[in-house]
């Protein structure tokens, strides 16, 4: 069996013991930026409840044009009006840099990608860029409640970074 | 007590029972791309283990620069060789049209978005529209693996897009 059927299959197990729709809006008016991590189970780490929250994540969980769109989506159209941003350690965008890894792949394909990777050296400096991205971005109504954190994959612990 | 230390009062309990550190690369070698509803508890609906899967999310659960930025990484650095792609009913992207939206962000803030919103009218259809982005991608190693679903937020329930 494929793992996508395995998966399937534990759908099946979950469908039967589910107890029907909820509102389309977060009922918490939350966004979480976050990483794309195998490890980070975002409803386990906070506790969130089904309808809690807006999850976006991608590659580090830096704020991207499309971690824009998402938000201004999540504030404009659903009612959002909280942000957290959490990086993690050990994460795969410290083990690389940018010119490496598209060089890399410019040479295998002969196309250089025209989007940044968005590799980072340092944990805490990447929160406060990703906030930062956040405040000063003109299409999101909603930017006085951002914080950003990093979570431990060593303790299951969010630190804030101030 | 504002939301986000809820979530962090929640995370002291989570750290207290948490089993120690697992593997950077995820152990499924899957992604799943899918949208950023606060409905959909992925590890949950798919039965995921912390450190199976990487997770990408984003309005719409669709395929952007940033969300191939994501793959490319997942599988070039990260061993990643499936996806899934997950939309579901209900979706907040049915209910606006691009034009509309950044005429009235452009109104709201004299500054016209410089990308997609990306809404969409029909569901399946924008599977598999996601699915195709994937295809033809030439930074993507691994596409033959690909499959996409509706998630039901009735019923809890998984259906495959042909």
């Amino acid at each position: 069996m494929s793992v996508t059927d395995e998966y399937l299959n534990n759908n099946e197990g979950f469908a039967g013991s589910f107890t029907g729709p909820l509102s389309l809006a977060p009922a918490r008016h939350m966004a979480v930026v976050t990483c794309m991590d195998a490890r980070m189970n975002i409803f386990a780490i906070l506790g969130l409840h089904e309808g809690d929250a807006h999850v976006i994540r991608n590659a580090g969980g830096v704020v991207t044009d499309d971690t824009i769109r998402s938000l201004a989506i999540s504030q404009r159209l659903l009612g959002t009006r909280q942000i957290m941003v959490i990086h993690h350690t050990d994460c795969g965008m410290l083990t690389f840099t940018d010119d490496v890894f598209k060089r890399e792949i410019e040479e295998e394909t002969g196309l250089r990608p025209w989007w940044a990777p968005e590799s980072f050296p340092d944990l805490e400096d990447d929160v406060r860029q990703s906030i930062r991205r956040i405040e000063v971005n003109p299409f999101l109504p909603c930017t006085a409640d951002v914080r950003g954190f990093v979570f431990d994959v060593a303790t299951g612990r969010l630190t804030e970074v101030k």
